[in-house]
């Protein structure tokens, strides 16, 4: 059936995001090859990168970050995504009327702080005001523009084999803004918004070349990003359960609403796929870094198979993990 | 006394947004030259220009445009004002929940034949939907990319004696977005958007020695720019009232609304200041394009007086043109 209205779904980073794209945005824009940053959104631009993503997060302040500290890593990690220097950002605000200026205040000194510590320069930006009840306190949509360096991405390399390393646990950022939107009162949670460059430039300097894919598991979470790659690489994947790294308070957590860390995002994280005998070496590399000192190797590549994503679970089974289908979790970035 | 609230004059483009600039946005964001289009957003990248601007307007269909079109005229245009060729645009969506999807095609389809015809290409983008009642409809981010040329704005060189050329009617774009929004009824109105580049680039390329200053009047109208020239230039300006051109209708809607077309939104129009002996040529050969045939030498920079721009009434008074305070229209991009 065609889609006929915007549902929150279409945010999700999941199927129905996919379906809008496919069947609405990228056939008008034609020329355009992409248009979401759940889709590869950068492109060379004589050794440039640029990158685009709008943050509409609720609520603006969240244990371990708001909007603004978020808007700055998002972006700095598209870019760190396809193995680019970040260096600019252009921050344009979407103020609703009504908003206390300290509260814009407190959100501006997160970004600008966020940008300092991740070495780019804001070089531009605009606001906007709107009606109250025509917007939601503050969105700011950053742009961000990079210098590429050697490293690209290989999807059509892939191999039974390789093996797919997660930087660190999952699931923290997406569970952290339910319960502080819903005032759920879990305990110990923080999201893991960070900026991954300084750990992802290096890594690819040094293991570049044994390094096929690269991604952070923003909306959609860590098995929306084994679907894309099975889709752009006609592989399949093979995780082990026990490997993937899950914080305690964020299963306990999950285990109590339901969800499954799986398709919870994380705004701090990233996977990779390397060839083998260079899997051990990396998580080793990635360990020496604070930002990513939980690394953990959680599966491997296999031959194409009717599900592109299989889970071996910790009893021993073995079960598809389907793509995200509707909306879990509204307006986590 | 400080601000305490956002209020809809703070995007207003006039007074209210260059006090939220400098007391709130400004300080914080320490390193950021310069936040707001209404200010000089773009800055070069070795070579590049980067300027971004979203876009709130309502309604979002208007005679003569629509808020897709909008989207890639005004970000061409901050691109054209600094003298760049536009090459590149993200494009990042914030969608309503509820939006119709053949309203969102409608709006995706003239964005994408404005690019086209433009001649600059999407490359990226991003899609976010909000609940019901957070947004309204869609809300479009353009951020452009494009390549800077020679010519440079040079404020401090501005002399008595130097010409002001307006490059068509003005006001049209913000009294057909206040007419279509209230539903006025009043005729004859439409837009003026469109993408100048086209006008000048050549513009620059065949007289940019002798073109100082040059800038689109959109929030807070042909008033406004003139005193942010002002402000860059430490000169004054003196209009005379029967050059300024304005549309029978535009004038005759404003003339019932008491609303000065002074302080309405162009968005297919530029002002620049150049040296006397070249105005009567540049004004010729704006007149050779179809986009600009009706410009008009509407004045001329004196020296620093009380009041930065002034103008000379059609019955032969003097009068001041004071900076724009409040917000007479909200939302007109």
């Amino acid at each position: 059936m065609a889609i006929e209205k915007i549902l929150l779904e279409h945010g999700s980073g999941g199927q129905a995001t996919s379906r809008l794209l496919e069947e609405v945005i990228l056939p008008v824009l034609g020329e355009v090859p992409l248009l979401d940053s759940a889709l590869l959104e950068t492109q060379s631009l004589k050794g440039l990168a640029f990158t685009t993503d709008s943050f509409v997060v609720d609520p603006i302040f969240f244990p371990g970050g708001d909007i603004g500290s978020l808007a700055v890593h998002g972006t700095v990690n598209d870019l760190a995504m396809v193995g680019a220097t970040p260096l600019f950002l252009s921050v344009a605000l979407i103020l609703e009327e009504g908003l206390e200026v300290a509260t814009l205040r407190k959100v501006l000194s997160s970004l600008a702080q966020a940008a300092r510590e991740a070495g780019v320069r804001v070089i531009c930006g605009d606001t906007k005001v709107v009606p109250r009840g025509k917007g939601d306190k503050v969105f700011i949509n950053t742009t961000g523009l990079g210098r590429l360096n050697a490293w690209r991405p290989a999807p059509k390399s892939l191999n039974p084999g390789d093996k797919v390393i997660v930087s660190g646990p999952i699931a923290d950022h997406g569970l952290t803004i339910l319960a502080a939107r819903e005032g759920l009162g879990l305990e110990g949670l923080k999201s893991d918004s960070q900026a991954l460059h300084r750990v992802v430039l290096p890594l690819l300097e040094e293991y570049g070349s044994r390094i096929k894919l690269l991604r952070d598991p923003t909306r959609g979470g860590l098995a929306s990003v084994l679907h894309e790659f099975a889709a752009e690489s006609g592989r399949s994947f093979r995780l082990e359960e026990e490997k993937i790294p899950v914080r305690p308070e964020v299963r306990a957590g999950c285990e109590i609403l339901g969800l499954d860390p799986l398709y919870l995002a994380c705004e701090g994280r990233f996977v990779a796929v390397c060839a083998p005998e260079a899997a051990e070496e990396i998580l080793a590399f990635l360990k020496g870094f604070e930002a990513t000192a939980a690394a953990s190797l959680i599966g491997e590549v296999v031959s194409a198979d009717d599900f592109p994503v299989l889970l071996e679970t910790r009893v021993g089974g073995l079960r598809p993990v389907p793509p995200l289908s509707g909306e879990p979790l509204p307006r986590i970035c």
